[in-house]
């Protein structure tokens, strides 16, 4: 099934994404409109996102902890912006155990309010803060228009929520776990993020101020790919969350939300990926090493098997598959894992056994440019220097792309040129007109005002009134 | 809030055990009926607990996916048993994006029937058989009595699914699964179990063949607390999986399932907790050995935390936690991790600086019997030798409980008061007749057939019909 040849991404980048997905068995739609399966491949990426996360995670002092699918609908209503946000998308419990309920129950969306009512029946005083508490589970969006990965009914993320005594505290949480997010995609997923803050438009229901990390995909479209919010004393106000602080005085809490999706493999895909498929970062790529043997006949194969074993042994530091089918042949197998992503390839045939050496190729060079010929008492000092570079060159290469396609336009013609093929970045005197005259006649929105700002003052792109911070603007997912 | 003294588990066990669980902070109730929140704390065992399996997993040839959470109602209908079985406990979502769904959605209460539907459209030919995947995730059923862990409306899970090209191999991986679980109990949780058969009243609603592993709680009622079945091909047969075989022929795959959940926290709470709290095997204790410095002045605290904070270093191998709480005597210390159920309890003041010793206080043993002096130098060997002797102790004094209280009755007469205050094993002629007049008139239910059987044959205990197999009637939760 894998000998179809997928679209480039040049002809069409959504069939090349959409096909990927699916030949490489990352993932495949559910029965149900709009929901996915994600299989084993790409099941195994998303645990090794987890495990890079969890463990910055429990770094920074959290703990985990399981809150309920189930969300009262009147919890909802409790924070209006909150409610005015996720209405739409709700999917609702209306019948449990044969009966009509008596209120109805929603599937949660996310999982502020819930939480919030519990941490409002476990916070007494000062001394019961910080409650630093991430949970990992799935949540339901009633999306229409969905893609596996990006945008499903039901997706897995981790949602970290956390209550503080004073406002700098939560403010620092806040940056603290949005700096986690862009260690984390920079180093373990080697793709290039912006983090910043979102406008009032983009940010999250009932925040006072969302942060992101926004990565540019191989269509030069932006993905979001985890948000940190600054939630004030909303929530903390609409559940009764309070504390007797150090002056024994009533206070509200202030409390903090940020979560990273099963969209980040999304991010993955089309931040790496090239038209013989996908291309996983070693950090996170579940096979690191597929060991392919060669031969032609059963001498050849006797000479090989004992080789390949004993190679597979001596890499028992790394993440090592060794394809033994018999049923295909190596040029298929080549194919095949170059489908699927995996980093480093080793080829051992019987010259290779003469000349106690492999032939390794690197995912991310094509052809005889990234192949090398390695002495087996070499090889685990190269391969794990091979890896180490195959994981700075995709971020690099991700990174000079995003700069190729970051655009400095000069007037507002120029904006609407370079949206249609890059991210504009470009003076905005922060004015909802201004963003919704650039969606509007573009599709582009902006993505974040990034924390890494020039200085000084500039025109605004839109209507030219002197403006303090510059964004980004761009299509996206 | 601990200072208040949990009921004995004489006095009331319920109480005991529901207390028990809201103090150490275990779980707590969700705002909606019957739903929990699972804690930091018990969160943090199942994270060990899925840990622990998930190894044995791997190393049993599985890999982890994730199925959607909505099944289409008619999914369900599609293998008569299984939603007889089921359909009692749906919660039904009936309202996607605000408009009512033309076709309801069952909130999965397992995934036979979606897991099925996919293996249908992956399956082809028996070069893609075995499937063997495992899935870890939460599920729903409408239960009416509900208890924290045991029975939720929510609980958390791992539901292993696998189809086969023959039966043969099917039923060799129900076995292998049972087994895992089986191991698993008694290495990881110091929870002796019985490994058996359920009997047709009591197995999987679908299954040809449903096993269990079988544990005694602490009031002697038992705990279903793993089970493995061999589906045949009824959902092979329900949802069209099919392969072409090594003669071309199309053939029905045959399936199993599998499953453990976060009921096994109960199983740990009952079966090793005492009136003072929790008592967690060592191997799947999050804090492994807590550290309570002790000190009546400044002076004697200088003396003392720079030693706490080297000893902590020292025994960097284990899971160690400090407590290092000013506002609390050692007297509060002792009886929290008391009833938090940490296995070892180092406790250094200033003498034990000078005898450059430790003190360590077994959870298992209370008082001075449970208390050893150890020499810095040996504390690491020491340390690990306790956790070791501790997980063994605590496996041993649950199994002489269960044969302490497991009965042999000669007549019916003495069945009926056995099963008031223990297990009785017994022949069973295997006829539902029998199975119900037992459980009508003592409410006790046959747990499992077990796979050790003596032998031979006997009258059933019922009706005196020969018998071929004994059986264990126990009440149970």
């Amino acid at each position: 099934m894998n000998n179809e040849k997928l679209p480039s991404r040049k002809e069409n980048y959504a069939e090349w994404y959409n096909q990927l997905v699916l030949k490489a068995e990352l993932a495949d739609y559910a029965p149900v409109r709009g929901c996915m399966v994600v299989r084993p491949n790409g099941w195994a990426v998303w645990e090794n996102i987890q495990s890079a996360l969890d463990r910055r995670f429990k770094a920074t002092g959290h703990v985990n902890a399981a809150f309920p699918l189930f969300i009262p609908m009147s919890f909802l209503e409790k924070e209006k912006e909150h409610v005015e946000g996720f209405a739409p998308e709700l999917a609702i419990v209306t019948i449990g155990g044969g009966e009509k309920l008596e209120e109805p129950l929603v599937v949660r969306p996310t999982s502020e309010t819930v939480i919030g009512s519990m941490y409002s029946k476990w916070v007494k005083s000062y001394r019961d803060l910080p409650i630093l508490i991430n949970q990992w589970g799935n949540v339901v969006r009633w999306e229409m228009r969905t893609k596996l990965f990006l945008r499903t009914l039901e997706f897995y993320w981790q949602e970290g929520h956390t209550a503080h005594s004073t406002a700098e505290e939560a403010r620092e949480e806040t940056q603290r776990m949005l700096d986690v997010y862009a260690d984390f995609a920079i180093t373990e997923g080697a793709v290039p993020v912006v983090p910043g803050r979102k406008s009032e438009t983009e940010k999250f229901a009932g925040a006072v101020n969302s942060y992101t990390i926004e990565a540019m995909m191989g269509d030069t479209r932006a993905l979001q790919s985890g948000t940190s919010h600054f939630l004030g004393q909303n929530f903390a106000k609409a559940f009764n969350i309070q504390f007797l602080d150090w002056n024994n005085e009533l206070q509200y809490a202030w409390t903090t939300s940020w979560g990273l999706s099963t969209r980040f493999v999304g991010a993955i895909i089309m931040t790496h990926g090239d038209d013989q498929g996908l291309v996983l970062p070693p950090r996170l790529a579940p096979t690191q090493v597929v060991i392919v043997p060669i031969y032609k006949n059963d001498a050849e194969k006797e000479k090989v098997l004992p080789v390949v074993n004993e190679v597979n042994q001596q890499l028992g530091n790394f993440r090592v598959h060794v394809d033994s089918r018999e049923e295909v042949t190596p040029g298929f197998k080549f194919n095949d894992w170059e489908l699927r992503g995996v980093p480093l390839r080793i080829e051992i045939g019987p010259k290779d056994v003469e000349k106690n050496s492999v032939a390794i190729a690197r995912r991310d060079i094509p052809g005889r440019e990234g192949k090398s010929f390695v002495g087996r008492d070499q090889l685990n000092l190269q391969v794990e220097e091979l890896l180490n570079t195959v994981q700075k060159s995709l971020f690099e290469r991700a990174l000079a792309f995003r700069k190729a396609n970051t655009h400095d336009p000069k007037s507002y013609g120029e904006l609407m040129d370079a949206v249609q093929n890059g991210w504009a970045y470009s003076w905005w005197c922060g004015k909802k007109e201004c963003e919704a005259k650039v969606k509007e006649e573009t599709k582009a929105s902006t993505r974040c005002i990034p924390t890494d700002q020039p200085g000084g003052h500039g025109p605004c792109i839109v209507c030219g009134e002197q403006a303090s911070e510059k964004v980004y603007f761009a299509r996206s997912y």
